[in-house]
């Protein structure tokens, strides 16, 4: 999916929400054990019914990786899922991946080729060539980590060089020698605040994947006040407080609920700002 | 398998070679197409031939996945192959993960737990939260990248702060609080030569794990020359130039000499510096 197609979507359905498919077989409602594919099952259900009010999702992989090969099956079985029914919604493998060059082209093509999804994060770590790779793809795009909404972004990402350029900012300027707003964006946590003026100086046109509303305890509000841009420009991601909504049968109504309610916000948002 | 094991080891064996299983389906002999689980085969015939002259293997996840849940079989049957046969192998998996905190609680029991691996590489730009999970199991380590050996190197992890203290110094100093050197390595290119010095000098006593040598251009002997401590304090890899040596029915013979002649080189530099 390219840039316009995106924009395209977040106008039409009024809402940059993604939804986070991060999937734990131990908090799935309890009658879904039976079935064949329990996250697979539980997957489809929060698909069909949040999918009018998103427009992407984003399985961790980390989440089923943990099942060994059941959960790569779960997995490869979503994006199968995705891509038959829903071709206008998004994907996002949150992989953070990053190696070395011919490592990276490997995984390029697993998920680029192979899956047919539209976009991996990746750890900036290792620099140019571990990024390089993912971007020769036409409309697939690199989610390059910037400043995460962890308590351990502080560690590293706000160290600051002689210049009193700090590491996430570095990152965001390096990185546009590599790619351009057509094939990369940042990932920038929703815990950040104000930060998202600095990181809007350095990358106006670039999509931000913003994790760590809810949960995490990020305000919509202020994301919106400080990161979106003409376009929206963002594409802001919820996981447990919408999948995890409620644990009973109607887990998916509550989903649907939950994930309308910040629909609604999101609309708001983007008449505010004069985008829709 | 804990430090005084991992030494005895080195010194018995008169090694510290690590045998990455790169392992590509494109790359390996013809014959072995026909087999069931190509990979495996591989796998099983490398190890079983290498087995005397290194005390490591590594798989580089990258490779089992790119072949999806086909690769996820292959690199959990090699992983049982050698908890079965070789128990005294210390095994890696390269893996470069590196997420929020109970993301990365999900791998540590994926690899740790589950896989009875004995580390794994993470990538350190998420800072703290995303490395602790893994340090609370008796035995198992964490492999930190620090100064990495492919060319995008330069671009973040050389960066000085303020003080003159650059990103991978950074990284060896901070994660210094959150374990120590009987459950964390470092990542360190074989291609940084004389940068071993200013690394020892931060972790005199922690074990490097060195890729970079062979096919990357690394040298063995100037690795050892900066980097060994008395206790060996290197795991040094290499991949190609020992698995895909021969492309013949011969390739697990042929991948026996490559791996037998870093050995014997091995022994004399552990010889040099009186460790055995």
């Amino acid at each position: 999916m390219n840039k316009q197609q995106l924009v395209e979507q977040i106008k039409q359905k009024k809402t940059f929400l993604c939804v986070g498919l991060d999937t734990d077989i131990k908090k799935i409602p309890q009658h879904l054990l039976s079935a064949d594919d329990p996250i697979l099952a539980f997957n489809k259900q929060i698909i069909d019914a949040t999918a009018p009010y998103c427009i992407a999702y984003k399985p961790n992989l980390a989440f089923y990786e943990s099942m060994g090969v059941k959960g790569w099956i779960s997995f490869e079985k979503t994006i199968e899922y995705l891509n038959s029914n829903y071709p206008n919604h998004f994907i996002i493998a949150d992989a953070k991946r990053g190696d070395i060059g011919n490592t990276s082209a490997m995984y390029a093509r697993t998920f680029f080729e192979q899956m047919n999804i539209d976009s991996l994060t990746v750890a900036p770590y290792m620099g140019e060539d571990s990024v390089t790779p993912f971007l020769n793809y036409e409309g697939k795009w690199v989610i390059l980590l910037a400043l995460t909404s962890n308590k351990g972004s502080h560690n590293f990402q706000l160290t600051a060089d002689a210049d009193g350029e700090r590491l996430f900012e570095k990152v965001l300027r390096t990185s546009q020698q590599w790619g351009d707003s057509n094939n990369m964006m940042y990932v920038v946590g929703a815990t950040q605040g104000r930060m998202f003026e600095d990181i809007r100086r350095i990358v106006p046109n670039h999509f931000l994947l913003v994790p760590g509303i809810g949960a995490q305890g990020g305000s919509l509000e202020e994301v919106c006040t400080y990161g979106l841009n003409s376009e929206c420009g963002l594409i802001v991601n919820s996981s447990r407080a919408i999948i995890y909504a409620d644990n009973s049968e109607q887990f998916a109504t509550a989903a649907a609920a939950e994930a309308h309610k910040v629909q609604q916000q999101m609309a708001i948002e983007l008449q505010k700002k004069g985008i829709i």
